[in-house]
């Protein structure tokens, strides 16, 4: 019953409702901010999750912590690995740290200083790669099998996915009922757990995808109704750079989620200054997409009720400084 | 019973509670931001009172409503005058939009366009004034007097102090009692308003005010016991650039607060940036006073609950942009 034609459906309602059981207490519940602005500007009443505001920055937390709660005692005793130059990794580094597992990070030798040192700064083994001599994911699954580590991906595992769903539980909890509920779009691992919850807690609520324009692989995707996939996109939503959706959420995307939208990188950035300025949130690039997609006008959302996930504030300051000259 | 050899003392506790009724609904409950990686620096366990959130992105809306809310029918059908370039302005000409009171605003003309711009946006009518011509004040109660209307001081007034003082009350009806309140210091506002809030409902918290080094009139004024001054300090800390403490704030001061503190402006300009990476809000300068206190460690808070009010976020996000260069 769970079978679709693009997959099985591995993530169900109850398995937000439990993830958001293990992380209570653990995870921050983010404020849900609105804006008297952002109202009179769309014509429509906004709730803003503002995920910027979790425990290492970012949504990935809520995933992370859920997958590594529901390792057996064994896999705790021998640690997890995870492959990622950003928010994700961070995320593992934190959950494992407070769970007392051992996490090993698979970094490019290229990667930010900065980035290795804040995952350091969490606690985690940073291991570097060659990424010009060697396939990140080969490179990680054999380090992963040598010293027996569990492998945590981003996105594609349903834990992952019905973590970082208690986002959109929260907000609709908070909120009350939604008509549209936006979500940025990587590999679909926030925007499909958020579906889930939004199709369970506010029936008739429209969940939308929101994609960089460069990166519009889960667009094509929904589209043409088959798995695209887009590589190294060139857009500032470093987070979103991912290059397909998985076996996990492909299925749900097609399953739970209504429609897709795609913003440029100029409405992004203009977006995201704008929630600096007037919201007086820092929000990432990637952090601005759900609301770069309402407030550049995508959507016909007068009168509606919508939620807006800002998904992460991580950014460096002295970049953003020089896109503002 | 109220008189103290400062001067009288013009507002207690009771006019805060009544404030509080009177915006319920029209000002923001902002939120209060914790950080575990505040709470590991210093120590202690820090509670954020953001009113960067606050309406028009600064505490200045409490009062501003909570004084115009007071005034007689025939005062509010005559209109009202704030002179400001600041937060005030806006605060008054928001206020006054809402409440159906004409706000008529003072603001020298070189002025820079976009704060214009933005207090015409709330509806109020600006009249501009040649600062180095005629005496602000002098020229204010003129105008004032010639159109009928009542001025609505920045922050030497009952009613203005009664409201900003609602910030810390819903702090502390928030994160419980507090060892520390830590609030910055311009005119004296705000801080005279929450010291008296946290004499009454956490007894035993001493209320801490701080001010730029480079504008430390009311530090020395505490330190003194006599009201100092300071002419046009060239302190960043725009909203602490107050000439002295008034005739209704510095008994206040001298009464409900327990000490004064100065930061420079390097440790500001730190913190600010320090706020915005790591707690993700957008904090304009004066709005980091308070903190800066805390993270640059002027204050031994170890083991202490300390309350912190992140006073606005009006900054020019290019203004900052050039400061971290």
């Amino acid at each position: 019953m769970n079978q679709t034609e693009f997959g099985p459906l591995l993530v169900a309602y109850d398995d937000v409702a439990g993830a958001a059981q293990r992380i209570l207490g653990h995870a921050r519940r983010t404020p849900v901010l609105t804006s008297a602005t952002v109202d009179e500007r769309t014509g429509a009443q906004v709730f803003f999750k503002c995920e910027n505001f979790q425990r290492m920055g970012a949504f990935k937390f809520r995933g992370a912590y859920n997958a590594l709660s529901l390792l057996s005692p064994d896999e705790k005793r021998r640690g997890v690995l995870a492959y990622s130059s950003g928010n994700h990794a961070q995320a593992v580094a934190l959950a494992g740290r407070m769970l007392g597992v051992k996490p090993v990070i698979v970094m490019p030798l290229d990667a930010p200083p900065v980035k290795i040192e804040a995952t350091r700064g969490y606690g985690a083994e940073v291991v570097l790669y060659d990424k010009h001599k060697v396939d990140r994911e080969a490179f990680a699954r054999e380090l992963a099998e040598s010293r027996g580590l569990a492998v945590i991906p981003p996105f594609d595992h349903p834990h992952v996915v019905a973590g970082q769903g208690t986002a959109a539980k929260e907000l609709i909890e908070e909120a009350g009922g939604l008509d549209y509920l936006l979500v940025c779009c990587g590999g679909g691992g926030l925007l499909s757990g958020c579906a889930i919850a939004a199709h369970a807690l506010s029936p008739g609520c429209k969940t939308i995808g929101v994609e960089p324009a460069l990166g519009d692989d889960a667009t094509r995707s929904f589209r043409t109704r088959t798995l695209q996939s887009c590589h190294n996109p060139e857009t500032i939503a470093d987070g979103a750079r991912t290059h397909s959706m998985g076996k996990v959420t492909f299925p749900l995307v097609m399953r739970y989620v209504s429609d897709m939208l795609t913003v440029d990188d100029t409405e992004l950035l203009r977006t995201m200054f704008w929630l600096w300025e007037r919201m007086k949130i820092v929000v990432e690039p990637t952090g601005a997409l759900a609301a770069a997609a309402l407030l550049e006008g995508k959507l016909a959302a007068k009168g509606a009720r919508v939620g807006v996930i800002i998904s992460g504030g991580n950014v460096d300051l002295r970049w953003a400084a020089q896109q503002l000259r």
